[in-house]
């Protein structure tokens, strides 16, 4: 039983359903009528006028975001320890031509007002040094946490005042809002989002991601460079569908409050072992080598994270009797 | 009735079926085993050893390839008319960081050797101007031409001599080899192709492509390039599923023989109109205003093609008598 | 003597005194006095608010400006032999992070409104194409040929109407003003003009150019760009002091008068030989082989340019008496 | 009396002197007798074969340094205060496009291989992370701490053991050189360096450093990004004369000499203020607010370095007397 990777589970079936439901000769690239109807369903979806593209895989979607709010010449502000600055093999300097991501700090991978002062704020404003224009947070972290609406408000208020833009890295955008039962526009726009990357793939999709500007003008630029980036599928019905599917009857929330509630389960097993308080769908708990080691020989699979963890990942297939024994072999260690 | 791009036609219906049959649970990324069975399935393919990579767009491919190819500072031969210099919104440009695309002629968007060395030649071997790595042919042509294995093997005697890569665009190579019944490797490795971006979208497949490497040590640095592209998807084995279909009995030449042999119908009514002599699947024919008016009257979408011109695209699913209306049309111009 | 490049001559004896004179302690970078007066004096010369950097080179000058002019994914109009397009090694596609170079055609490499309609016209408003951002002009062009006021307001025109930005590569910016007599600012950005490489080290230079933005919001993130190429000198005040003793009392068209002068005499001599008409420093002419041979036997340098031509350039130091023997020499052939 | 940057000093008379000898008529470019001389020249001062490029900054040198050593997907190790990290507004990052700067940590800003052991053994060898392809060390550092040559010889040998390219940041090598008395071979080549930018500037030069490759092929493709990065100046003889004179008599080491001397006085004078042991011309001291204003109220002028710290630079042409009134007023703290 796996327990390493949420993209390692399943297509959701109403996503491969739509798929074929869309068989059928129309429009190349993203003149079909399925993708034209992103930017209203996602608006609707937020609450305001939002443009919303198609794109193959998170890291195009953070990349081409990034490409949108920072300069070749300028820098983003991220955690240390963000997808964008050590899981993406440099994307983000490639899409933005060579700007630099400015690394701080914060438990769980969180980032805080404080945090991001403590690196934009020692920067001379001078030709020498390259100068903030974004920042990026990623919702929930890649440690399983989730920023309240008011904490990211918080560093929106920052970013504004600074005049810097803000990205949020949402491959677990589900999870998060399953978590905080908000409303997507609350943590969003409403507190300072410029450019989402909304996931779909690790919560049931196939190959199509979000990508939704708040700053509807932002999109325009950015068009040429999905295209540019060889990110324009020329079949690009097959993209809009995987999503349109998983916003009919709000799947997308209930496959994330499907991985939150397995992930519940194994952190009331973990108790003390827990690393991160868990909220969302992803589980660090402390192990020692030994006790991995016995997880895996009853056949649960993870990652180790550093020494002396295991991450676990709850996928939006694994139901209640589909974790109940690893939830056991937690209890029983 | 649409003829204006063998995009707009449907996925076939075993490549959807394939994405069903690896809805199972699997490793991330190309790590799970369809995608890991793509280097010995198309090595098969060709007779020699090739690396294979899936990729979302025949733009990506082609752009990796060239990236291997060349060096930032660098120039690659092509066509003025080839899709990389003129359709590709400068995605060339983008992968190998700023190479230059180097414009021939020739006839019906094929190079010869004649016109690469009259781009070449006049470049002086100092660091004034950018030097030239490359050459890149279409296979078949943007004007729907073939080149025969000797043709490609000149141009490949000449890459060899001066030193230069040589890759195939060949988003439409089904056609090309279903039009010569040749080997696949024939007209590729045989003739001198280092790296070969393998379209199957056109053909019938949904969002993957294959960009093969015949110097299977490029394929090395291209698995970097190609995660920080945002090109790795993270659930891999949908996109290698389905060139795994195209491949299953020879699907990919079936296909392409069919769209072929819709376009020699065509070619056949057009008689004295064609443009080019039709060698794939792509038809253009002369028309006057009137009589691509009076076409559309009648139902059938089509290009215009600069002034006086159209151009009809089959497609693989498109049998005799879905073109014999269209045949009938052309015959009563 | 030499006739090949006025690159090959001597600096200027007040440039090299200025070195002297600006010797001694002052602010690194671009903080010192003398860096600090150029905004102004280039202000004065051209009667409106300008900014003014010193660069090292005409290609740094030429590459930021189209730096400022142009993203990443658009493109650049300009003549197909421009030195930017030629013999640059692709430095304008290194500073815009890729972006292309839109080749148009015309006479002794001068564009004409017609002839960039000619290249931005067919290129269609979609994702696919590269879209036209900027166009550049020569003044003088590569053959030595000068844009007229309203030749240039032409273009300027066009640029408006069409939104696009301006710049003049302005290598022998010098000649051209001695040409035509008329104030610097009447071709510049009176005639739409947004940016300028001033040239000043063919016209007796050391190692210091000036690029002048005619809207002085450009040269904003330019100052970044500059750094980040490695462009910023840490003693500016010796590139400052160039251009200044260069403006001094009109020395820069003092020496451009001189050249042209000389060039003059090269044409009165060369009478129906000339390529093109000689408005600046360089003489195109045309020579056989053996012709060419016998200037060489006599001690005359110069490039062949093509098969049949020969290209001979004055400079600022070549006064009368060193022209005429190849004045004798020309006539004598 | 300024202390702030050996920028600000003047240039060396010699160097001064040397524009004027070459300020003849040459072949452009690098094509002059004096610019064919650096790689001899230089070859002789290491004691075996090098290329040796001028360039216009320090920056400029290590960047191309970067970019031949390190391609776009790849990762540099250096300092996290390493001047090519925070001082260069993302040069490195520029001319790699958009390499990764890995930094480590240490006292003084000098890295070790335990410290670079700690940046890349955590680094997975997958396509998800940026991998290490080179080492950049600056000598004498940050902090005016100078490697001895069995420091490097183990950096050296780590970087050889990873299969990782060697660049010395070398603004102040004449410093570092001064300070060990050893060869320059010593602490280079002979210690695993494979690129040296060799600073002349800070040292008593105008605008010329040299950028040395002790492999000379790395040489090749740089003199292509040279042009393209519009740093091939076209009357270069004036900037080799510059290192010419500098290596005239060993003109760069005097005067590394005189500004090791006269930080060495400043450092007695600084006692326990100190807060990095003085091994080249730079001093850090421990002073109040308070302090501070009053030795600037004496005329002084230095940059504060963070809170609590003086930073004093001495420059070549410093002399003991110069630097008398200093000493006492530090003295007199």
């Amino acid at each position: 039983m796996r327990f390493f990777s949420d993209n390692a589970a399943p297509v959701c079936p109403p996503v491969l359903a739509a798929l074929g439901e869309v068989n059928v000769l129309d429009t190349a690239y993203d003149g079909d009528r399925w993708s034209q109807r992103l930017d209203g369903r996602f608006s609707e979806l937020f609450g305001t006028e939002v443009r919303a593209l198609w794109v193959a895989t998170g890291t195009a979607a953070n990349s081409l975001a990034l490409a949108a709010l920072c300069p070749p010449h300028g820098g983003v502000v991220c955690h240390s320890e963000a997808h964008i600055n050590v899981d993406e093999c440099g994307a983000p300097e490639f899409y933005t031509h060579g700007a630099k991501l400015l690394a701080g700090n914060g438990a769980g991978a969180k980032l805080t007002p404080d945090a991001i002062r403590a690196v934009i704020d020692p920067i001379r404003r001078d030709v020498h040094q390259v100068q903030p224009h974004a920042i990026s947070i990623t919702q929930a972290t890649e440690y399983g946490l989730v920023y309240s609406p008011a904490e990211v408000a918080a560093i929106g208020a920052l970013a504004k005042e600074r005049g810097l833009g803000l990205h949020m890295d949402g491959a677990r955008f589900a999870n998060a809002v399953a978590h905080l039962g908000c409303a997507p526009a609350d943590m969003t726009w409403k507190a300072g989002v410029d450019a989402l990357s909304f996931g779909f793939v690790k919560n049931g999709g196939m190959n199509a991601e979000a990508l939704i500007f708040f700053k509807p003008e932002l999109a325009d630029a950015t068009l040429y460079r999905r295209k540019r980036a060889g990110l324009l599928s020329s079949k690009g019905r097959y993209s809009a569908a995987q999503l349109l599917a998983m916003l009919e009857g709000d799947l997308w929330l209930a496959n994330a409050r499907a991985a939150n509630a397995g992930a519940k389960l194994l952190a009331e097993a973990a108790g003390e072992r827990l690393v991160h308080p868990v909220e969302a769908n992803e589980v660090f708990l402390r192990v020692t080598a030994e006790e991995a080691a016995g997880l895996r020989a009853l056949g649960f699979d993870f990652y180790d994270w550093g020494v002396g963890e295991a991450r676990l990942v709850v996928s939006w297939n694994q139901a209640e009797e589909a974790i109940r024994p690893l939830v056991d072999a937690i209890r029983a260690l």
